[in-house]
């Protein structure tokens, strides 16, 4: 298939179950709620070896959020469950409790499948001194802090969405790639309940499932290496004419949203000179519980 | 003691030891070597229930780079040694590794106590396909990734630093401690050496150690909370007129570092108006081995 | 009137007729069209001196705009409807076709009073080897440059608009007075056809028309000025406890849009501590078409 | 000649006489110093159609600015000398003076030609209320402002300086071209005494003097336009294999500051994959003092 002269290659990405959270982070200005996002996701590119995959879905105007204020929902999201709420209270109590004029709220709403007592076991951080309010409608706590009162929602919804959706920008040089791989990036952030966990949205090392060295799970993937192209014994199954690579990996709260963050993203890739090819990364269906045909999405 | 109109507390920050790693990350433009930088340092606010206390150092513009590119420094901090070497291979084999352009360089030199294997370790991520070479008269690992090739220094220097020095801003409401607090940690950012862990530099809710819950080893400083002055069973040691106080936590590679960077932040902000008293947290001295008397700064 | 503890002064906005263009610059990336738009709207804070007031509207994502890019919308107003034509033409002529991956559509739709031709007479720097084109159903013109082609769409909408909205954040100290303006910029960002022209959309320095210096057609307004209360000379109008004052202006497409800005800014600005009054400036109904109460937009 | 595998056309930059202003802007924090910078240099990309060319010169932190704060030097520039000090009136007046918590001193110092009395004109904006007074041994002024006081030194120096410094960089694809231009604005940043003047610090339109329009007194340099490759009536002098280019343009205090300037941009630019040449724009030497050879640059 084509798109805008560019070949979409007939294979599938293979994704996965994820348990999701997703809550807003209200802050007196903008640039305050932005710090405290950024804290919050920070070393969470891949649960190969961060303790959770999170990322920034949204911005929320003042006039959208419950307490008026700006505002950014984040998504936590792990593998396994008592993890996730392991990762939620250690996160928020640290990135965001000690950010300056920081508040928590609910984003899952009715999507949630469960509800977690987040903001009950970190209000004992108030010791004793801490209260129980409404905001818009919302139980909340107030912990008293040295610079005010922190509020919190006592629950938080988490739901079982799925992560691992991708898929490869490749093109004649790195700077094409990259330059692909960044406007895909900025059509996917306006995909709702959707996060590219990795630095600035991009993966620059894609990785295969093992190695020949019995201590890694994971390696480089030198087939699509193009530095490694001609080298000896490796099988390159790199097109000609490709020399860059970058990968866009996404999670999601659901199949359908993964779905559209891809087509956002690839329909914006596929406008940049020197973008050849998309592609996307499977274990031939023998991981992952959902596979996300490229062809399909158009 | 009175600075620019400002009462300092004769009291003193109570700081500990900690080990400290300080390495280079260069990008092809300033701009991806901050996105590698800052997903690197994130959620790396306190080891309290952080998995490290991680900061940007400093800016290293591209004629001061090993490889002529523009970078940051960043420091990434924990009190045992064999988990700051795990935070090592996991920050930069998850947060660095997978961004775009980026490449790894030593910047302890020799002020370093040891030098860890870090970029020989992950260099086994090539599968087999990495290479020794040599960048400005340093040994580095260059690790075929899709993108092109990773490039990392052989080993990572790191050695004894200090950790949790700090000083309280307390001012006449919450917007002149905030504002005191960032001009602090812009002042902060100028000092070699230190880093300023928490989201934007700031804390918003400085603890004190254990609580009434026995769960909690850490909880609010109630006595410091300006909403619970006049409240049941606190007693209140907020100074009369003050009602916003932030607090700036420092690690640095040495207590002359912490020092200087203490003096820098305390010097700026003295300077907001509002802003009526600078103070320390402490232990009585019990726990840290460090004592740097404020007064003494100046 | 009181508003969350808030004096709202009984006195109005005195806002006048200004023209209006609304215009949306695309580029590749979220990136390269702020680059943009901030080159287009700089040194436009006040035609009092500047050739021009403008300022960003507002984000507009990749698939709500003609070309499927990201971009914002600036404003750019003037008094005199020919002069607003010029700065047009010089900076989208200067500060849009010379960034980087732009293109320029037309955003005041069927809104506008009057169609300009802006584009058809920017298509001559093409110097014959332009030519015209269709996206999205609008006429535009490709001009062929060095890195590519810049599309601009041939006629550009204005109507007439409100200049000078206002109002004034009051607060017992500067920094609190600042935070209040900064949160309400926060809030007015969000409100379509509206602009914040100063910088940062605050105005440090608000002036009185006339002075005792013959050659000054507007110089400080003593009577606002904090460090000049008690000053011989001085009839000081600033109410007790009062030691910090930043003003906001505000230009919008109509009465309306300024209306709706001026609500959202002091609404947020009233929730920061230290904030104790909100004031409008006005000529007592001489000069300005509009008169806009604050008390009646509550 | 070659540079890192990329072709250095024996060329030159042809440059010209311009009167430059060079000042630090400090404000309470870098953020705000940045706001107000901003809005002082922009619409300022080329005196062709703008009223001054002007940008960044560097970042100054705290302890290095005569007030302790931090700061942005800013360079304004132009061919007439009457016309650079209505410049610096109207923007310092209209952009530093207006922002939040801003401070003006000279940057010049003994470089300066000749020193225009900038703050002491502006100072009548008090209306008899400013007063001389001295910081860090400079004659400055304290206006009163509404937010506080405006602090600016009395006299700014300028200088005779050069504009028009440039290359072009030619890539494979526009991707690339746009990437190797970054990383040289990046580099240039660090060189003292210059800017780099179009948005982002980059040109995207290139242009060449005259047009078949006798109205135009610039238009696009259509040999270099790679979408007219093989169009009629047009000598592509684009190489084979080139289909993106950006050109940079700098203006700086000294020829020696430009000679800096383009060659710290040159070596960043040749080491993105897809550059092919570097190249510079020229009159043949009929219109400019300067010329400024590539190949001698290294």
């Amino acid at each position: 298939m084509d798109l805008n002269g560019v070949e979409i290659e007939d294979t599938f990405a293979e994704a996965f179950d994820i348990y999701v959270s997703k809550f807003l982070i209200t802050a007196a200005t903008q640039k305050f709620a932005k710090i405290a996002a950024d804290e919050t996701v920070g070393f969470g590119s891949s649960v190969i070896m961060c303790p959770a995959e999170a990322g920034i879905d949204r911005y929320v105007p003042p006039n959208e959020s419950p307490d008026g204020r700006p505002g950014y929902v984040v998504m936590i999201c792990h593998p396994k469950k008592d993890e996730l709420e392991h990762q939620l209270l250690e996160r928020i109590g640290q990135c965001v409790l000690t950010s300056a004029t920081t508040a928590v709220f609910d984003d899952m709403g009715s999507e949630a499948d469960e509800k977690l007592k987040i903001g009950y076991k970190l209000k004992f951080f108030g010791d004793g001194f801490e209260k129980e309010d409404q905001v818009a409608g919302r139980t909340v706590y107030k912990i008293p802090i040295m610079s005010g009162d922190f509020i919190i929602e006592g629950e938080l919804g988490i739901k079982k969405g799925v992560a691992g959706g991708n898929f490869f920008v490749m093109a004649e040089n790195q700077a094409s790639a990259l330059l692909g791989a960044e406007v895909a990036v900025d059509a996917i952030e306006n995909v709702p309940g959707t996060i590219t966990p990795f630095p600035g949205g991009i993966v620059a090392s894609g990785s295969k499932i093992g190695s020949k060295y019995k201590f890694m799970s994971a390696s480089t993937n030198e087939k699509f290496c193009p530095t490694l192209r001609g080298e000896e014994g490796v099988t390159c199954e790199i097109p000609d004419g490709i020399n860059g690579i970058y990968e866009i990996v996404i999670d999601g709260v659901s199949e359908k949203a993964l779905e559209e963050a891809m087509k956002a993203g690839i329909s914006a890739a596929v406008k940049i000179p020197g973008v050849k090819k998309i592609y996307a990364g499977n274990y031939g269906g023998t991981l992952g519980a959902y596979q996300i045909w490229l062809t399909k999405l158009f």
